[in-house]
């Protein structure tokens, strides 16, 4: 049995075929264009194979509302082009498979959880920092949608009192991902995050951001398990700063030995490192198959 | 078919006899004593019933997790006596029936999901301010566990550049429930928020803390519905001041119509009023029945 997984981010887009125990067979990746090209090159790709069902990790915003007229869109984008893209249509129209369709960090919570850091769990969420900010989560073995999908990245954090950056989120200044996203670094220190390991004040700063924020996500979600993917969460030693804020915020609140005693083991880089995006559309595409 | 419904409150229980449907057929009332005192009482009452099922909505910490051999428990509560107290290993031992335990608002947000504002919905927020403020939710028609359970009133919200008030939260500090509880609204003002219900200022500084909150829950859970209850939420003017901050918070960023357009519909009063915490119980033990 093959299922197909499409990594859809704004810069590229990786397809793979693999299979229900989360083996990529084969993969491609290309830029992402115009969704015509794009998306013909995604067809081309899948053609040759007899997929039993197809999964989607995307960019957003989208519509992920069943009942909804634009279910499977990608929404008010303000990525050139891609507004109002209809993606599960347009790959219904080649492959009469079941789809599953989700933002790119639900889909990778998903697959951390099928065969990641997550496995055996019922909940967890998963974070990327880099252009944005994102989160997705799972509760009670379900990918968490409601109203739209949330959008964890845009939450409020008590500022560090040393911090004048203004904040670079058009939306709201300041908030987490206007302080502590891939070009807040950039804009705030004048360097990108890549070129700024050796300063330690950089990074117990994102660390201090970060780690407020996802206290706040274990105080409203209580995940068993957090994961932190994307480019910015390889600089060696932000992980163990993150781990000391997180412990800081909740001062003792939050009774359990997963947290007190085990952080290191609680919060993580991706178990599937960087296949964590396309192994989530794969794991998309293995639930739609049972809930077909 | 009759369920019981236990809501436990730290300063009174509520017992209730009631049906599927919602309807409660007779009640109960008393404070709150020791354990053995209070559950003679709460038997005494239900033993004349021939139930299917009782439901049991509680003030905790509690262990929800069933695979715990503490689950059913009241675990580290500062109230006397009730410090890892067996509260469904007692009830089981009078009435060999299917019981549900949870959270008072996780059991407060089931009932309004079954016959309240939430009806028909497959997801909810329920918030009560009181002596703390605690949260429950429901993501995809499941309450939502984890580690814990969810532990919302402790997050961080940023301060109001005008209040200098230190915060009433042993263990936090300044989070949320140190500065918009009942206990800190007496510590700010020096009078109790009832006594205050002329002064704009004490409610216009408490909408600003709880629609920040209430945005922060938005982001990351995105419920189709937020419900307030408690006795806080009664003051008139407060509700109407909550929709201008939630929407201030959000500045457009969450585009779905129900948020742009109908707040005043979207965060309202509990739909069961103030049987919103004994309908819960009564919700719980019917999806203890429904879960056998």
């Amino acid at each position: 049995m093959y299922l197909g997984a499409i990594e859809a981010g704004g810069t590229k887009f990786v397809c793979a075929v693999g299979d229900s125990g989360g083996n990529i067979h084969e993969r491609v990746q290309f830029p992402t264009t115009a969704p015509e090209e794009t998306m013909q090159k995604v067809i081309d790709f899948f053609k040759s194979y007899s997929l039993d069902a197809i999964g989607i990790g995307t960019f957003g915003p989208v519509d992920l509302n069943r009942k909804s007229q634009t279910y499977g869109y990608i929404t008010n984008t303000p990525k050139p082009h891609w507004t109002n893209f209809n993606f599960v249509g347009t790959i219904q129209k080649y492959f009469h498979v079941p789809i599953g369709f989700d933002t790119d960090v639900n889909a990778a919570a998903l697959g951390e959880l099928f065969w990641g850091r997550a496995k055996g769990k019922n909940s967890c969420i998963y974070m990327t920092v880099g252009t944005g900010i994102g989160v997705g989560a799972i509760v009670e073995g379900r990918l968490v949608h409601g109203l739209l999908h949330p959008e964890m990245g845009h939450i409020v954090v008590r500022r560090h009192p040393d911090d004048t950056f203004v904040g670079s989120c058009p939306f709201h200044g300041d908030c987490l991902e206007g302080l502590a996203s891939g070009p807040a670094i950039e804009k705030r220190w004048g360097k990108r995050g890549a070129d700024l390991s050796e300063q330690d004040e950089v990074w117990e700063l994102e660390a201090f951001y970060l780690g407020q924020a996802i206290a706040q996500y274990i105080l409203v979600l209580s995940p068993e398990q957090v994961i932190i993917g994307g480019g910015v969460a390889k600089q060696s030693t932000l992980l163990p700063r993150i781990h000391r804020h997180v412990l800081n915020h909740l001062n003792g609140y939050v009774q359990h030995e997963v947290i007190l005693k085990h952080i290191d083991h609680y919060i993580t880089l991706p178990g599937l490192g960087d296949n964590a995006g396309i192994c989530g559309a794969l794991a998309l595409a293995k639930q739609a198959l049972g809930d077909k």
